[in-house]
């Protein structure tokens, strides 16, 4: 007998550019499915659940949900939130008095677990319900899938950032001649690798990048800067705020931690400016950091029409999948093709996903630690949906001097 | 006797998204006029010219020139240098040696100096030449003209990254209550207050706009930031780098002053991550500041059609003027109607420009010195060129609560 019942979908954790654009793929679809009564949003994710607070997403008009698809950051409000076991329970009672029978969650390996920790205790408990994980985060560190919806736009952004924050330290390189730009990435350095998607021709910056696979080194980071330095034009160098020492330990933590996360996670910052620092001290150059901060997740003039569009693709399939009589998964992303880049969804098992990171791999980072590889670049260019804008390059061909 | 003779062009300062509109602008123009042989463009500013590195502009491709007018940065690359008058001296050595009879110069208030004392030094030497400045800066602080080329750009981009931000506040506004969007801004708020160019609606973000044309006071700013935390969804505050306190001390000054340029100017840094700290320890409020540091001027794809349309425009009208037998002036660009926006070119003495600076004034800031008035919003529309991508707002509309 096909399941009869209301749906519920919510945003969870840091924002991107494109968890509306999933959100719209998941109330469009679910307008096609006659056994889909109510569709609800769970304002500020599982915490607008636990406080009952949802509203009906079948009031808005076929517009705005279409405009939701080009609008960043999460349009239901986010959380970051690790539940307890009393709440699991708060919820069941929610989706009980709601009718809740299709429950999609749009977030990263924390809202995996949670997705399938309610929907265990859902069945456990008799209440007949599918949940559905739809992949989410900036960060791409989820595994069992090619990609994570956000990723490919956090990637334009920084790529473009770097293009034109390269051609601006060139200009500048007899003033400011290093250019730290940090950028996001708590444990992974995707975001960062990225950067090097600015590069168009052999000798564009960025320069050298650092990721927090990698244990970063003073000594060897200074060399590197030393040699990049003296060869002129400046330095344009990306790292990762999660960037490590030896020990493990970030090389920097944030002074203040006033409500450090539920989930225990620190927030992070203050590489560029360190950075910065220890390049005047121990090398005497002058460097300037940028670091977008939530910018580069946030600049909706910057979203990838590939992610935009997989990100809407996975929103659909979530409903799909449930309504085919799909449980406990996470709609992942199959990359079927690179050349033309065709990409389909599948699934994975929530519990699998839950909690697990996935770090660039090796074969992704060049053996000094200080750069990505061609594989890196084959990998994710695709997933910036097309070429960075074309830049002038004069050939500045000098005229003879004529003094001495 | 028309004055005939090879033509300079450099570029000065801080890059923006047009500066290189400006030089295609110099340079497409130039090729019109006979009277012009040569056309060099001066690597690296003054700076090159002092070293004689100067380079054939029109050994460049009519597709490179036109492709310069949407690369951000300063193809010829930039300086900041204080000339001595030994300096002038040689500058003048490097004009004859050249036959340079046309200088344009493109850059802000130390430009406009540098450019008046080297035409007064050829003057009076004897050496006739015609020495143009062409307005530039992300700063919009120069006198006498209705705005400056560069600004626009640098509007729009703090604009968008206002419109997203402020989404990704509200989204995460149960986590991250108060965002710092930290703005450049050395002595004058004008980026600052761009950032209202994000609001569509009353309510939006920015909720909070501090410029340094106002003292920061202290207790102020907290009583602020927490009567808007209190209406909830979170507070998104737009500060400039330049805030300074009641003895006109910058309230942050960056540790390191390695390379404090030579004009003197010290790097300032930090007020964002300064004020993370305060909200923290006085509110207990978690903030984050997001910086975008060198990227708001140098990110082509947020460049303002009308900027860039009019940092062309003010380049050619650079050659025209001199070719007319103007001299000793810089480019104004004089607004002539505000709806439809109109805007023409015109010029002031460079002596006039020379070091002058431009505050935002009284009428554009409001009373309580925290937003800008109606008054700015008309005055700055126009410049950024087209209205923010529209945003998907959905109401939200509660759905009844069934439990208790």
């Amino acid at each position: 007998m096909t399941l009869k019942g209301n749906a519920l979908v919510g945003q969870s954790g840091g924002p991107t550019a494109v968890i509306n654009a999933s959100l719209a793929g998941v109330v469009e679809q679910a307008k096609l499915h006659p056994e889909i009564g109510e569709i609800y949003g769970a304002i500020h994710g599982v915490q607008g659940i636990l406080d009952e607070e949802l509203c009906d997403l079948r009031a808005e008009t076929d517009e705005t949900i279409a405009l939701l698809s080009t609008t960043p950051a999460a349009a239901l409000g986010s959380c970051r939130k690790k539940l307890t076991g009393a709440d699991y329970a708060c919820l069941l009672a929610v989706f009980r008095a709601h009718d809740i029978r299709f429950f999609f969650y749009i977030g990263g390996n924390d809202s995996a677990d949670t997705s399938h920790k309610v929907g265990k205790l859902a069945h456990e408990s008799g209440w007949e319900m599918r949940v559905i994980g739809v992949p989410k985060t900036v960060d791409n560190d989820l595994g069992y899938t090619d990609h994570c919806p956000g990723y490919g736009s956090v990637a334009r952004f920084n790529a473009l950032a770097v293009q034109g924050s390269g051609l601006d330290t060139a200009a500048m390189s007899t003033v400011d001649t290093v250019k730290i730009f940090e950028t996001m990435g708590r444990n992974a350095g995707w975001i960062t690798a990225a950067t090097a998607l600015a590069r168009e021709q052999s000798g564009d910056p960025p320069h050298l990048i650092y990721l927090p696979e990698r244990v970063f080194a003073p000594e060897r980071f200074l060399a590197d800067v030393k040699r990049v330095v003296d060869r002129g034009n400046g330095c344009v160098i990306a790292v990762c705020e999660g960037l490590r020492d030896a020990e493990g330990q970030p090389i920097v933590t944030f002074k203040h931690a006033v409500g450090t996360d539920s989930f225990g996670h620190k927030q992070l910052g203050g590489v560029g400016e360190f950075l910065v620092e220890l390049i005047a001290t121990e090398l005497g150059i002058k460097a300037r950091a940028d670091k977008s901060g939530t910018i580069q997740r946030s600049f909706g003039a910057a979203q990838s029409v590939v992610d935009a569009t997989e990100a809407k693709l996975a929103g659909g399939a979530a409903v799909r999948r449930a309504c085919e009589g799909i449980t406990d998964q996470m709609i992942t992303l199959v990359r079927t093709s690179n050349d033309p880049y065709r990409c389909e969804t599948g699934t994975a098992p929530l519990a699998d996903v839950a909690n697990a990171e996935r770090p660039v791999p090796a074969e992704f980072i060049n053996a000094a630690g200080n750069d990505v590889t061609p594989a890196f670049l084959e990998y994710a260019r695709p997933l910036i949906g097309g070429p960075l804008p074309p830049v002038a390059r004069l050939k500045l061909a000098r005229v003879e001097k004529k003094l001495e």
